[in-house]
């Protein structure tokens, strides 16, 4: 027996997208239901694959069953297919399982032709409604199957309605009608050498070639490859009867949604038009009526039409989107699916469906798209303002702000704390420039991509920033930037807004982001669901607050290098850093350990009640420095313009110095914990500082629980060294200040050799946690801050990687070995507790494999710890944990 | 019952080493094999242990032990101790399972006071001997034991034969002597307040604890730690019945090896003194007479001491080296162990006792040490040359060499081609000054590490190189460099010893190194054991040929840029970086094509028969042009010296290529398959160039195997896709040329995820090779460039690293991820090749590591091949493959 390739509509239902295209498994569904549903059949998903193996031919099986189901159809209707009587009329759409813009779209009043027509003008007693027909399917046949440009029918309408002297296609005559239909013809046959098809077979095996023929069009294509929709799902095709919204005042067509897909709230929301087919509502001539004015022109209907909406809402347990029409008083229903909804209508609605006893939690929590919650929790354009774009960068961090431009990270940071809004405005950021980025409304740069550091720091500190805005040319020297000819001066004010790139002139009028309560009734849902906890990365006790607010249940990464580099510790640290000896170097640290003491104070007096995870010293020393080729520049000016040979020595020395701690790969040199073994001081003074501010807290009558964290190791010898130097710091501490209490000494797990070695670290560490931005670096051999802007484009581009493995978690490599470190872990210690503090704890998807593979917790910055919660909670719900 | 802490000679073996020391299990096996042993016991290194865990103290049931076995002795030797009669006298000496300099040595005449001293006067009617032997007892003693300094005993000697108006220590009176016998007595009783010890047995445990304490002392624990070899060994003490080599002229002592340890040549080797003990050997007072001599001053005792030589030898089937002293005319064996020699006397005597019958092949190979084989291998400074030591560095590439130095490569290029002896002198190389390296004798560098540049590029060519030679200051300017106040011109010879690091002024004398039949003989065997083969890294033909001169069976890796390093093609290389488009970039290619043709025409030809595996680009493509920041100093130049604005504008657009080229980490950036996936072209000519050039050789009747290597490679999706493009090349290469053959591609695995996915790469890849430079920098996230001179020091010093990973491989992490990679390699491909070609292809400890992994073949440096056949062949040996 064939493979089944044509469904009647009522041989399918809703769970048969893959091989009926969402709109046709849709219109078996609510035929089924009972819903009146103009009755017809679906081509599968199959018969279009093979349409493309057989070298783009309809096979003779499908052809067979196309006639087979659609005499069944003729005789449901009780119309036939070109009879000169009762003629049967078709629309063909295409309807793929994921809804797919750029393919063909629709053809309707298929069957027309010169019989039929007039069969329609008799029926209907209504000939202008008949040619009216047919000029339509004419055109809108020729333009998607003869491929027969669409102005050239625009221009002979155009003509008619001229020689008539009207001015809208609905004033033309039935005569003129038919005069345009003659033209239509004769410019198919002047353009095509043929003649337009007039039998109604015919044409319907033209039109279903046509939606099989656009899965392949390069719009298509295009689409698939952005959104990663594989190329052989294939189309279906529906070919449905007709029925007429353009019957007059007692037919109509129209769309609504079944809840406010803008709001969320519950209440039909969507609009129609009385005598119109559907293509009229979208061209917009006519302005549409907003659904509620529907119980008042047709009582009746809008009752019927109501309890069909409530129907397929609780049918399908989702917020729908209906496309119905109505014919002679009578109600169809054309299309039904899941409606599009913003963040905050999404999350209204899940939460009040849950309260309607419509859905449970857990379908409620995985409503949700994670990843666009991220645009509630900025500020944001007024959607109504008028904006005046005059370029466009990266969407690096989310949000939109306004500010007085500065070139000057100093000047930023002066003005901004006089209460001025700024906008830091840089070719690129460095860490040099934070206090100014601190104090910034938002960013915008003119070179680095999503992971530059300006890009980084941002998200961080959940700022505003637009990167990599190419069309900026500034000039430090005078101050000012151009925009192509557009110069503008500092001070002048530009907005930016994160989220789309957008860079715009002058001040936009933003709305401020909140946390709604339908928002907060989520996360608690979220919460509920007992999956991983999520913490935040958070560097002050500002940090610490905000991510204690979106709920965070600790800090998984406090960095320690932000302190350093402050403006005012920096020259203490630049002194700890070039000092010649030991004795030297713990001078300029004991200058340090009194401020780093109240860094740390805050930041635990800001957790009280939760772990602070306290990661010592990371970043190579040369950071901290001078850059050598700008000092070497310096020199070459200074001897050019005769300066002292004394000031010359001196700016030599440190020009040695900082070239004495150059590294060629600095990713993978003297840091980390390597500095706590070549430089057991300044991890003594940082593991003093933590305690010392701990003991203080307790003291005080507060609950603080700290976590020593070192970075980048690779031996457990390493670890057992560095452990037993704090263990001893510690004991000190607790002697000095006549205080006991308990604290965590664990490691970061970055490198691969961490990884492999988990085991035997795990006997010296108490918790581990994974700092994916470097195990991707070296697990891929990636640089950073060099993959994005070489060669990384070219490898998505070729598809050799899917996503850029430092915002999505590389499962297959990076994946594989944080599964073995947790294994190998977990034999040593069993429940020893597993965090993961890169960027990649605050991206969805990544949250899922860290559930998946057992990590306790996931940490990211505060502002993604809302998404977290939620992409946590979505885990949990996929794949339960016991 | 307790445990055995002393044992009888008659009670231990050879194998007890652990237990009893080598000296102590020698002296038991031969004691066993009837041998004339001058009979004592052993305290076990157990006791010493257990004497430190004690804190210092001498248990109590040691001593019982020590005094229940010692009247055994007594009764043995049939003399008492303190006996005023006929006293027993005997030595004690340390003994450790390894032998080690740095511990206490040896005592001899124990048992002697003011009572002994005069029964052995009288049963030696000598009391010159009796009183000499107290006085070198006290002395002794109160050295080594009480620990008072030994000059003050050499003060009161040197009055003493001042007073007598004598010059040597033999010609006192037996009065003077009694006179200094006294004076040491109140040297000891002033120094230390107490009598000098008369009781023997005192004086025993005395030298027992001292023995024990001198495991600790800090030359003992130095030697310990640079030798790797554990404290908790412990040290064994031995204490043997005195013999006298010093009772006239029919006693003597002397040392011999039962073969040459220079040649191996199979002839006693040694010395002898009459009338001598052991410490007159070493005075150097009197010259000893060779071994030979005494077949003429005593025949009966040398032939008595010819066949107990013998019968060691074959008893311990390896050359030994024999103490042993003549006490009136008979033998006695004081000490008998295996002894040391050279790498050229270790292969005789190794092939020699295998034809002897003494020793099977596999015994013979494990009797050579693999690591020392490389001095075997190079030019060597004649061991009888006097030395002008100037300074030192690291012996980064063994060898001796010596020439004019130069500073500048294109100079080194040029006057080596004519034929002078020249010497690169640098700061640093880079692949720069390849051209210059390659007409050098050696290299001698100021800065960088046994991984530098300049020693990883000499060892590969088997030249020599002193690196990081910090005395050197080098003025390039001026063309001259100082040591310390000495100052060379450019010009001025110096000679280099890669193997010692020492850099000595002028001409040296040099041996030219050769293969010997026996080294050949041993190569033989070593191939007959088969294990893993050995191929070899060479990127030209001159490299090849010696590869198989020295038994490479192929090439394991060729790097294709160093072709492009070479003068004559890097502007053309430049020039294909710097193409604006790809047509520019082709252009520059189809120069290059012939060019690159040329090269691998050589090698394939070179290696005939044998498969050569060639590496597609794989550096940065910023190593071919100018470096950013001399650039920039040159740029600004030009504007303080007010050149042309045309001719800056040029400098800067080439300085903005430079700089967008630039990364901060290029380790991990855009280099190897990256390449190929940006620029196709560049792969597709180095395809062509192969491929053509391997067609042409088929055409001329010859056999060649070229097989493709793609480096860096993270992807199977990019393994598929080169391999495509480069399958494409060879099919229209074969139908250009008009002929067929066969031909791999495979890939290099270098980064961890090349690991993890080995079974889906493996699809793609007709083979592996590990790369572990590159794969020892990402999984321990170390740069090479920057680990040894940074923090590399720190971690092997403070344990964390027991070795260099970039010189003997990490089995923990990287040798982890390598078995990974096989078995997932292997459980797609059953029996597939892999093979390791990163520096430690050729380091013994790597070897045998790899041959455990299960690798195909090791290729490493030319140079290092017959090393790599012999540690290949033992790591088979010890642990055979099925």
């Amino acid at each position: 027996m064939s493979k089944k390739y044509v469904y009647l509509f009522k041989e399918g239902n809703k769970d048969m997208r893959g091989l009926l295209g969402g709109k046709g498994a849709n219109l078996a569904e609510m035929t089924n239901i009972g819903l009146p549903v103009p009755q017809g059949l679906t081509i599968t998903t199959e018969a279009c694959n093979n349409y493309f193996a057989d070298g783009n031919k309809l096979s003779d099986e499908l052809l067979e069953q196309v006639w087979e189901k659609f005499a069944i159809v003729e005789e449901q209707i009780g119309k036939k297919f070109g009879d000169s009587q009762n003629p049967l009329m078709v629309s063909v759409r295409s309807g793929a399982a994921i809804s797919m813009p750029g393919m063909m779209d629709t053809i309707l009043n298929l069957g027309m032709n010169d019989v039929t027509v007039q069969a329609v003008a008799k029926l209907t007693n209504n000939p202008r409604f008949a040619y009216d027909c047919y000029r339509r399917f004419i055109q809108m046949f020729s333009d998607v199957v003869m491929e027969i440009e669409h102005y050239k029918f625009d221009n002979i309408l155009e003509n008619h309605k001229n020689k008539e002297g009207v001015q809208h296609d609905h004033q033309l005559s039935p005569e003129g009608l038919l005069g345009v239909i003659e033209d239509y013809k004769k410019l198919v046959k002047r353009e095509k050498g043929v003649d337009f098809p007039q039998e109604p077979k015919e044409q319907l095996l033209m039109a279903i070639e046509a939606v099989f023929r656009s899965w392949g069009n390069p719009r298509a294509i295009v689409y698939r490859q952005l959104n990663k929709i594989p190329d052989d799902l294939g189309t279906a095709v529906n070919v449905q009867s007709m029925v007429y919204g353009n019957m007059g005042d007692t037919s109509g067509t129209g769309v609504a949604f079944t809840r406010n897909p803008s709001t969320g709230e519950k209440k039909l929301y969507g609009e129609y038009l009385i005598n119109a087919q559907g293509e009229d509502v979208v061209a917009g001539i006519r302005t549409p009526q907003p659904i509620s004015k529907l119980a008042e022109d047709m009582p009746e209907v809008y009752e019927q039409f109501v309890n069909v909406a409530n129907l397929l809402e609780s049918h399908y347990k989702d917020m729908q989107d209906i496309e119905f029409t109505i014919e002679n008083s009578k109600l169809y229903m054309l299309q039904t699916r899941n409606g599009k909804r913003t963040t905050a209508a999404a999350m209204r609605a899940a939460v009040e469906m849950v309260q309607e006893g419509l859905i449970d939690k857990e379908t409620a929590l995985n409503r949700i798209d994670a990843q666009q919650i991220d645009q509630l929790l900025h500020p944001s354009i007024d959607p109504n303002a008028k904006l005046d774009v005059v370029a466009q960068g990266l969407p690096a961090s989310p949000g939109a702000a306004c500010g007085k431009i500065l070139f000057d990270a100093n000047e930023a940071e002066e003005r901004g704390k006089k209460g001025e809004k700024v906008l830091m405005v840089r070719t690129e950021t460095t860490p040099d420039d934070i206090h100014g980025i601190i104090m910034a409304q938002g960013i915008l740069t003119s070179r680095g991509g999503m992971t530059s550091h300006a890009a980084v720091v941002a998200r961080g500190m959940g700022k505003p920033c637009v990167c990599g805005c190419d069309a900026l040319k500034i000039d430090y020297e005078n101050e000012c930037v151009y925009i192509g000819d557009l110069k503008l001066n500092k001070g002048d004010v530009l907005s930016v807004d994160g989220s789309t790139g957008n860079v715009m002139l002058g001040e936009v009028p933003l709305l401020a982001p909140e946390l709604s309560d339908n928002f907060k009734q989520i996360l608690a849902w979220a919460d509920e669901m007992g999956g991983m906890e999520v913490w935040a990365n958070a560097d002050n006790p500002r940090d610490a607050k905000k991510a204690r607010e979106f709920g965070a249940k600790g800090i998984g990464l406090c960095r320690t290098e932000h302190m350093f580099m402050e403006q005012d510790r920096l020259p203490i640290v630049q002194e700890m850093i070039l000092a010649e000896n030991v004795a030297d170097r713990e001078v300029a640290l004991a200058k340090l350990l009194p401020i780093q003491q109240q860094d740390f104070y805050g930041i635990l007096d800001a957790m009280v009640g939760l772990p602070v995870t306290i990661r010592l010293l990371d970043p190579p020393l040369h950071e901290f420095l001078p850059n050598a080729e700008e000092l070497a520049l310096e020199i070459n000016d200074m001897r050019h313009e005769g300066a002292s040979a004394e000031a010359i020595a001196e700016k030599e020395a440190l020009l040695r110095k900082v070239r004495g701690l150059h590294e060629m790969n600095p990713m993978l040199g003297h840091r980390g914990s390597r500095l706590g073994v070549t430089y057991p001081e300044i991890y003594r003074m940082q593991a003093r500082a933590i305690l010392q501010a701990a003991a203080q807290l307790i003291k005080e009558g507060k609950d603080v629980k700290p976590e020593i964290e070192l970075p980048l190791v690779i031996d457990p010898q390493e670890v057992k060294m560095l452990r037993e130097e704090i263990e001893a710091v510690g004991k000190s501490v607790m002697e000095e200040m006549g205080v006991e209490f308990e604290y965590q000494i664990g490691s970061m797990i970055e490198l691969p050799r961490a990884c492999l070695l988990a085991d035997e670290l795990a006997q010296y560490a108490d918790y581990f946690t994974f700092g994916t931005n470097d195990l991707t670096q070296t697990t891929l051999g990636f640089s950073r801050d060099d993959a994005e802007g070489k060669f990384m484009p070219a490898y998505r581009e070729k598809k050799i990687l899917k996503e850029n493995p430092f915002a999505v978690l590389d499962r297959k490599g990076v994946g594989q070995l944080i599964e073995l470190a947790v294994q190998k872990g977990r034999s040593v210690k069993a429940g020893m507790s597993f965090g993961i503090c890169g960027e990649h704890g605050g991206e969805p998807s990544s949250i899922e494999f860290c559930h998946g593979a057992g990590l306790s917790f996931v940490s990211c910055s505060p502002y993604r710890v809302p998404i977290a919660r939620v992409a946590a909670a979505q885990a949990q719900i996929k794949n339960p944990r016991k």
